[in-house]
């Protein structure tokens, strides 16, 4: 029998339709070919091919934009935003438009061309963390940008072009509709019980566990109650905190360790699936102007949502913002529990 | 120069990056494969193959379930939601969900396989909305129901499974937020303003004409101001009404000669792309009481969103509710209006 679940959070219902389900092994996952070496940007000896970094690591100390790094961060060559100019909002008639200010970087997070985020050691993973935080701190100086969004599209069906393991961040001048519908959740459910409402989904997904993938001492891993994705995860910090540029190198450790266990269970469970990574922070309006915020940060909580691409989005979806998933959260998790277990 | 438009309706923000366009005959679409006829359940004499038919036009007057048919609607065979039981809402812990009751229903166009929506005569194409409006007045009569989405799938990057041309509905217990979303907003701007909002769209795309497609005496088709994807197009009544089951024969006449002539640019200006199309119209508990509604239903208006599929749907979009659209509507309008004006 199908069943609807709401979202705690945006109040969007989901459909569980067990009968439309496959076997987690059944689902097809396409790789991109691989880029021939002299056309991958990416490469160690190829830094010419990208516009200058704006962040790297390189622990041999050796200069900018020329071999030696373990990380680095470029300005996408085909930017959605561009960093140039003043941010210049109008009205056209009945509309309302603004010019595209912002940025659009690439953290290219090795120099390995097939060395996909869960293959890396941790140390590997939370460098990707650290450059993420890096970057945010450095963007929310520009006072012209009000978010940041830090995300990955892994595999072709994610909406990835190049195989070499990046992810990017987007900084823009608005905060997304879909951290505002969050933002205003949590500041309700706050006001209402004077209780934060991600440390409740927490502390409501510990209570009977059936939907819990990973825990360490920083992280649970979690299968969303109203998952929109078959094997969709959430990966949320066990202590208060809005900005995810406040994590300590040690918060960010434990993080590499939550989602590399999780992408691994994925790639073994699902047959490296597709996917997509999403960071969820408060905007730079919160840390900015602190005192307008009595709460104290106390309602919102950054966290991580991971979204395999094994089922599509068509006018089901795009007509009522409800999803059809196949395979119910207990379900999943049961699959990526014993993925990681073994793993 | 990137631009950011705002959807005057959800309030949605779109990232217009022209840089990243390619030439629209450029695009890669995807056709399914053609079933082979002994699998085909939507064939002429495959009526067994399907549950029995709930709505059919048979101007012979044949038997139901037999040949003999221009249109069936049959229940799908894996539904996401089912028809039988009472409606069930609960409480699960610190979660809400309820039953899967509702109906999931195949609306298959036509007994050729092959002949796609635009190749259609005008009665071909307008007899597919009829089925719609009598199946929307028959389900609106179960009081389990509160709303009923027509949806089109076309093409495998669309999420179709099968090519035989089909519509499909879902009536649902729960109002899609997507179509809650533009009822707050059609009625906050209603209260403010005294005007309805989707006539003032219309008034405002007719005053420059840039975004409009074509037009008839009952319909006006144009490329949103803040298009999620590139050549989406919106079909709007001219005339005010919230429900599309109150259109009368000749309204739908006038429907199908928007939709097909639109259908049929895409196909020669974009090489057949793979779309989805979705019907929004008022939710039931509106018609049901509409002593509730003391703006008679002057706020919202029912209209159709046709949504290509040339680009994918990946982090950005998921993490923010915004859109990156490389092709900015003025232009996909021109492409658009000269493949009609040709067609």
């Amino acid at each position: 029998m199908p069943e609807l679940r709401k979202d705690p959070v945006v109040g969007r219902w989901i459909v569980f339709s067990p009968e439309r389900q496959i076997r987690p092994e059944r689902y097809r996952c396409e790789e991109l070919p691989p880029t021939r070496p002299e056309d991958d940007p990416f490469l160690e000896g190829h830094e010419a091919y990208t516009p200058p970094e704006v962040y790297a690591i390189r622990p041999s100390g050796s200069a900018p934009n020329g071999p030696g790094w373990q990380l680095r961060v470029v300005p996408n060559r085909f930017p959605a935003l561009r960093v140039e100019g003043e941010l210049d909002k109008e009205a056209v008639g009945f509309y309302d438009r603004m010019n595209g200010i912002g940025a659009h970087e690439v953290i290219v997070e090795t120099p390995h061309p097939q060395l996909v985020l869960e293959k890396q050691n941790l140390a590997g993973v939370a460098r990707v963390f650290e450059a993420c935080r890096a970057r945010i701190i450095d963007l929310s100086r520009d006072l012209r940008m009000n978010y940041v969004l830090v995300f990955k599209n892994h595999g072709a069906q994610a909406g990835a072009t190049m195989p070499h393991p990046h992810s990017q961040l987007i900084a823009m001048p608005v905060t997304p509709i879909v951290v505002k519908e969050k933002l205003v959740a949590a500041r309700a459910y706050y006001l209402e019980k004077d209780r934060n409402l991600f440390e409740d989904i927490l502390k409501s997904e510990k209570k009977t566990g059936d939907r819990v993938v990973f825990e360490n001492d920083g992280f649970t891993v979690f299968c969303p109650f109203a998952s929109r994705f078959p094997f969709e995860t959430c990966v949320m910090p066990r202590k208060q905190s809005a900005d995810f540029q406040n994590s300590t190198d040690e918060d960010l450790l434990l993080l590499a360790e939550a989602v590399q266990r999780t992408l691994a269970a994925y790639a073994e469970a699902l047959n490296r699936p597709n996917y997509n990574l999403v960071l969820h922070t408060a905007p730079f309006r919160r840390s900015r102007h602190p005192e307008a915020w009595t709460t104290l940060d106390a309602d919102f909580r950054w966290h991580i949502e991971i979204l395999p691409r094994l089922t599509g989005v068509a006018g089901f979806e795009f007509g009522t913002g409800f999803y059809i998933n196949p395979t119910l959260p207990e379900e999943a998790a049961g699959v990526l529990r014993e993925a990681v277990t073994r793993g």
